[in-house]
């Protein structure tokens, strides 16, 4: 293996350590020693390609931020329907939380007091939960009455909800939970042609999952 | 003032400035010095109500607890219909994470990595929107097709997620912002004798505040 692959190696080992151990303790506690352990590298070797904390916090932040975003284009890809796409998202953003430690990491951040003015993930799902729904809006396929920004904050607290309550407890960020809440939401949230089409359970397969741990 | 009265005003003042550093910094960061200092009383007194900054936490989470208690047996007292019970416990609820620090403090705790497993807050709202939702059920006040456990777990994961992003910005816990999460499920949730008669803006005058802070 040539240097720069076992360095780049060794950099995904220790934001994925970093990630279980902010995950697991939070920010403030976490200490360098316990992350360069669980990664099996030195302390010198973390020193190396991260000269403090907050730049571990601001990696895994950054990384879980790329893999929430390539998941949700991806949806976004796939499926034509923005209010389906939205759903469809949700699914894939609870099995993430789920699945990979460093999106479970990287939101565990956005909840912490000492990091959350920083991190970009919760602001960044909002703006999409809201974009979503915005187009969804002009292409006539919410019910009437219902204001898109609305919709979207409500969305938007019920999956911070799932998201944190998952923390505690995984089975929040079921596929059956999430597909029940919205099978509550969706009759509710579009218009009559676009009811009985749109799937809860999500319209997309089960995706492959590069990231678990 | 006799010394009895003195020490018990010492102790709510620990409690609330121990729940202003809490919410503000996190449980491992806040220190008892800048508790002691914040509630304008020496380390010796704070060592004498509290032995350790866990029992000081224990003790700002049993009074939010006994707080949120008494809000949500107030709203069930002076509101019959177990749905509108809920509704107008959700602003109370939201209200006073607004208004109090107290059980802003303890909420924040309960969210917090270090006490989450130790904090009855969460927990104890839960169980009180399943025992509205079950009751509003039992009483055929939901729309057919509604199961109250799935009702009472979107509206658990909504409101703890309006409580998290409240904790950044205060704007989410505003009764304008409750109002249209309550004009959305309201519809859709309550059987159709009662969707016209229940209040999404809550059925019950702006409470009086004993706590406020």
């Amino acid at each position: 293996m040539v240097k720069q692959e076992r360095a780049a190696r060794t950099r995904r080992s220790l934001i994925g350590a970093a990630a279980e151990v902010f995950a697991e303790v939070g920010f403030v506690p976490a200490s360098l020693g316990a992350i360069s352990r669980r990664a099996g590298v030195s302390n010198g070797a973390l020193h190396f390609h991260f000269a403090n904390k907050s730049m571990l916090a601001e990696a895994v932040e950054a990384e879980a931020a790329e893999r929430v975003r390539c998941v949700v284009e991806a949806v976004g890809a796939r499926q034509g329907d923005p209010l389906q796409a939205v759903v469809d998202a949700t699914h894939e953003l609870m099995g993430a939380l789920l699945r990979d430690v460093v999106v479970r990491g990287g939101f565990h951040l956005a909840g912490d007091i000492a990091r959350r003015a920083e991190s970009p993930l919760r602001q960044e799902w909002q703006r999409w939960v809201e974009d979503g729904l915005r187009r969804a809006a002009r292409g006539g396929a919410l019910a009437p009455g219902v204001a898109w920004d609305d919709a979207a904050r409500l969305i938007v607290a019920a999956t911070v909800g799932l998201e944190v309550l998952g923390g505690a407890d995984g089975s929040w960020l079921s596929r059956q939970n999430v597909t029940r809440l919205w099978d509550l939401l969706l009759p509710r949230l579009a218009g009559r042609p676009y009811a009985g089409v749109l799937v809860s359970s999500g319209s997309l397969p089960p995706a492959t999952h590069p990231h678990t741990g």
